[in-house]
């Protein structure tokens, strides 16, 4: 493995670590941001063939490292993620601007551009283990639910958060027309001349920043904030309770203690 | 095999597909291109998030139907070409407007982003048969040596051709910056006064589409395109001799043909 003497579960991390930074490369020219982790973004501070190109060694060299493992069933798992990561993507952009997007719809795109990364990541640390097929299910549902709730929590901290604790723009799903849970629930629970009101504020062409905290305030009174963190709690416990078929451990408590962080967390 | 009830040589082309697609898509972004193959890009029928992300669905794709496959050793292969080719990539945008770059660099570089590809199709092709290892080695040098001379072709192209023609506008790679074979032959065999204007006519900041004619001129006086298509020649007969190993037969004849096309094509 390269001359890697470690254990291969750290090994393979950073199979993960690549895949998950070129997607964040690309992800950063697709949606022009200018901040990432509080820092500029690639696209910035090189330009975006930089970002694109360095996006695909990274995303090549994730999947070298992986067939250096050589476990077809792991690469199986590895591409059908990626390849499901991808369509998630798109499936996002063609949803851009999209204000009558569902709840459901909503819940597939970020499943396929989020979750299924984690699901993947729990499953294949299963897989690289000695762990049953029930254990590696057991790994993959709460990978799954975690990155679910980690989503949707995202997706508040977006209209939440100030850009200092952010360390990325407030309000910038709003800007590039991404449909979030926050907005997607108020639209569905709003009487109709806040609807009305809503819609002209954050369609296409008519978003502005100056009209976030209107937005901010209606997503509030229409409950969309908490309505998404309450969804979000609800699958870190399913995430958590996934679990349950594992004896205590250090490693359980480590994962468990990331599922609480997920909801808790401030930026 | 996705219920694909063909060739597994077939099944496998789509693969390279993609994968060429992908890198297509990707590249016309990188390179801000208005035309391939005589018709509009993606980035400008689209825009260019849709390209980087449509790439990189077709990338992981290629990748997912090339692990059904199950075959480890042609996945060690595919991997470490796409790598490889992405290395290619970022470095040919580190040498753009680079007027010191040589010709071992420029091989460098023509190799990675274009002959593996090549050298990869025919070596798996080989994989996938029953072939010796001595075949499959013969096979990657004709894939190889064939790829280094249709991009030095290419290159020539770019000069020589119409817009019409060529399917792209002429003088593309000169506003990328790109220092392909004619122009660094030429600034070889140039006398000083020559080096001097070319320089100054294909310069970062400087060059301008109205100057293509003047670096045309001052290309041809030098040799330069004379010796990129002898250059290609050459590759084109180590080509041809790699494939001497095998008897004759339809398919070698159409690989034959195929090394003849890649000097005689005029688009």
């Amino acid at each position: 493995l390269c001359g890697y003497e470690g254990k291969k579960e750290h090994y393979f991390s950073t199979v993960f670590e690549y895949l998950h930074a070129a997607t964040l490369l690309h992800d950063d020219v697709v949606d022009n941001a200018q901040l990432r982790r509080g820092h500029q973004t690639a696209n910035v501070l090189w330009n975006n063939s930089a970002a694109v190109l360095v996006g695909d060694f990274l995303y090549s060299k994730s999947f070298s490292l992986a067939v250096e493992m050589g476990q077809l069933g792991i690469l199986d798992v590895l591409s059908a993620t990626t390849n499901r990561m991808a369509e998630g993507m798109v499936l996002e952009l063609m949803h851009t601007y999209n204000l009558d997007i569902t709840e459901q719809e909503y819940m597939e795109v970020i499943i396929s551009k989020t979750a299924v990364l984690m699901a993947a990541a729990c499953r294949i640390g299963g897989m690289l283990g000695s762990s049953t097929h029930q254990e590696q299910e057991a790994l993959k549902d709460f990978g799954l639910d975690l990155g679910i709730a980690f989503q949707m929590v995202d997706d508040t901290l977006d209209y939440t958060l100030s850009r200092e604790q952010f360390g990325k723009p407030v309000g910038k799903d709003l800007e590039e027309g991404k449909m979030t849970l926050p907005l997607i629930h108020a639209l569905n629970k709003s009487i109709p001349s806040q609807k009305t009101l809503l819609k002209e504020l954050v369609g296409r062409g008519s978003y502005q920043p100056e009209n976030f905290p209107e937005v901010l305030t209606l997503v509030q009174e229409c409950g969309g904030i908490e309505a998404t963190l309450q969804k979000a709690q609800h699958y870190v416990d399913k995430a958590v309770a996934s679990l349950d078929i594992f004896p205590d451990s250090e490693y359980k408590k480590l994962m468990l203690d990331l599922a609480d962080f997920v909801v808790s967390r401030k930026l």
